[in-house]
């Protein structure tokens, strides 16, 4: 029994990596259930067996993202400096490049399934939160100079996420290649944003964070 | 002769109006071209005479889009004031709105079609260089500061740039109804993320800039 629930659970992992590699590739709307099947190595009933559709199937996707994004961004305000500021954006870069068919598609996606809209606008507004919390903490800890009230803050949080979500669309429909420079210049933009909100220390500090930024894992 | 051509070219506007708002409404994907003949009240072959396939139709709209956005934006940079740079930045946001299907699936629709990729890239670098020429015009009208290098204003148009291609799909992620109020919200968000380079004097007409948002064209 413990071993074919293992090995269902391992067939159900090998059938989101190969869906999200072909969604990556080729988009969702050009892929079928068919392919992913075959590509997985597995019969088209048998991924039916586990998704029922390509719906179920993006579900089941984002319901992992989800997961993972939540759980490293739990107590990022007990870290509020600029190192950890770096972490966060260039880990945010990561899963948009990661996931970037969700990215990409999100508009569209969320058009045409309203239980997968309802649960990214929940993650969304609980992560948005979250981010609001650390850039408080920043601020408490001098990295951000006082900001000229709560609006002024949850504008700047606006500003940097929707830059964050859609740098590497950007790049892409520029037509430019995605690397670990991209990832680079995607944090230069937004120091350069928060700079004039930056106290001294903090600009002093921009330097070392650099060192996690010019050596993220290979992108594949 | 004469009326044939404006009879050709009158069924061509009604094809296009027709495909932007059901792509608007439901995505490219979901709309045949059998559709739009249908709500065009045309025949589908009658359609096909003029856009062989959805692509053609596509490239077809986003040619007019190109030249209404550019022929818009001819001399922005004779007229760097704040007033001049409200009524720019409304004026993106509404195109956005109104070809909200193109910003929605920019980055699909370029990966299935290189020579729309190629078409839109184009345009874009040339806009972009216009947005850039436009803010040093401000900073040598003393409505910006001087900024810290020709790196900074090209970062800072950057940001703009990306904010304002994608405040509305945000909007849309979140669950939000877009109207007016939406509109003015997006350019407080820019105003926000522009203001520590704002002189004293671009800061106090700010106010009457507002004006102008606040009383926009209704969304259709």
């Amino acid at each position: 029994m413990f071993l074919k629930i293992m090995s269902s659970l391992d067939t159900q992992e090998k059938i989101k990596a190969r869906a999200i590699s072909l969604f990556n590739e080729h988009g969702t709307g050009s892929v079928s259930i068919g392919r992913i099947a075959s590509e997985a190595g597995i019969s088209r009933g048998h991924l039916q067996y586990h998704y029922a559709n390509k719906q179920e199937l993006i579900r089941a996707i984002y319901q992992d993202i989800a997961a993972e994004v939540l759980s490293n961004w739990e107590g990022d305000d007990k870290q509020p400096t600029v190192r950890h500021m770096a972490e966060m954006f260039v880990r945010q870069f990561h899963y948009v490049w990661k996931y970037r068919f969700l990215y990409r598609e999100m508009v569209t996606l969320i058009r045409v399934d309203s239980e997968l809209a309802r649960r990214i606008r929940d993650n969304r507004a609980r992560r948005i939160e979250a981010v609001i919390k650390f850039f408080r903490a920043l601020a408490r800890n001098r990295v951000l100079k006082k900001l000229r009230g709560e609006e002024s803050l949850r504008y700047l949080v606006m500003i940097t996420w929707i830059f964050c979500d859609n740098w590497l669309n950007f790049i892409e429909i520029q037509g430019n290649e995605i690397n670990s420079q991209t990832l680079q210049e995607g944090y230069d933009h937004i120091i350069e944003m928060l700079y004039p909100y930056l106290t001294r220390q903090a600009r002093e500090s921009i330097y070392e964070s650099y060192e996690l930024i010019r050596f993220p894992q290979p992108l594949t």
